[in-house]
């Protein structure tokens, strides 16, 4: 079995951001870590890119994220994994997947809050901004907005697609396709799904 | 918005050590995070739970896994994302999901590599470890498992389910329920898929 971190390195150069930057767009929770008191500190958070920047978006009450927030050298880990891949042997069973380490160092968002909140709202449910009243002044004050930089070389996204390695060919091979899937809205309140929801359902 | 990180608390202990077991044998990557030269360091991994320890496998060629493999402090990051939840103002929209972090140090696993490899396979595809050949030595050889032990209080396991804050009910408000979806197995080599292979796709 192929661990997830040693096939087909795609080092930070050139065309290789596009694929970054896809894997970003699509990927909706990553996980942060960054060092405190010396150790390893960790947590999944929703995020949006916008341009060369990772947007985190935290509440003003968690308390370990303040600790965290200004100029902390962090890492923000993202991946998908797409299949997972059959051989022959055991030994040669891997994954189909794409992922992506970023460091660098974590900076507070002063100014444009709002902006914040509908850029992660629009990359979660694309459209959904625009169909909800302006964000109050209140609200945006309750929030703590972090931003990591994408770099030229402060970043690492590696791949695996394809199928097997080759064996006999006397068994079935083959890959199993994994991917993440929106359902059928459950509706709470109201009646038909406004169009940003019902278009997120393909 | 809400963050991922601040609802619905479940520490370790009692039968939320349940919760936890779940969502570990459900999620198939987690992400590995170590401190190297003060700075985090992480990397995102396949992995199995047998009873109280997390088994994370890569090969003996990574070579900063095995910079790590000894003693370092690390945290073992894993969530699901079960549903984004749709509010009537931007602040309130949310996601439902369940992620837990497990902090220990890592420690190498001499014996049994094998069958160390039978768990990790039996998690990602029940049944495909029996259907193939006994792994060889020179592969258990090139092969390196790292675990962590599941204590009682090392871990914080969280989630937040349900739906979204209550408004006044004028417009669609709701859940999309987001999951992992196995797609028809894509063939290689051979004829028919076998029965492990087979009963993945539910």
């Amino acid at each position: 079995m192929t661990a997830l971190d040693e096939l087909n390195r795609y080092r930070s150069r050139g065309a290789d951001r596009d694929v970054l930057d896809a894997l970003l767009d699509e990927v909706k929770v990553g996980v942060l870590s960054t060092v405190v008191d010396g150790l390893p500190w960790s947590v999944p958070m929703l995020f949006a890119r916008v341009g060369d920047r990772i947007l985190l978006h935290g509440s003003t009450g968690a308390g370990a994220l303040r600790q965290v927030a200004t100029g902390a050298p962090a890492t923000f880990t993202v991946f998908a994994l797409d299949g997972l891949v059959v051989a022959e042997t055991l030994f040669d069973h891997s994954a189909n997947y794409r992922s992506a380490v970023i460091r660098g160092c974590l900076e507070m968002v002063e100014a444009d809050e709002a902006d914040v909140l509908r850029s992660l709202s629009d990359k979660l449910i694309p459209g959904r901004a625009s169909e909800v009243p302006t964000i109050t002044g209140k609200e945006t004050a309750a929030t703590l907005t972090l931003s990591m930089a994408i770099g030229d070389d402060n970043w690492l996204c590696k791949a695996r697609s394809g199928g097997p390695a080759e064996g006999s060919g006397d068994t079935w091979t083959g890959v199993i396709p994994v991917s993440l899937q929106f359902g059928d809205p459950v509706t709470a309140t109201g009646d038909e799904p406004p169009a940003s929801v019902r278009s997120l359902r393909r």
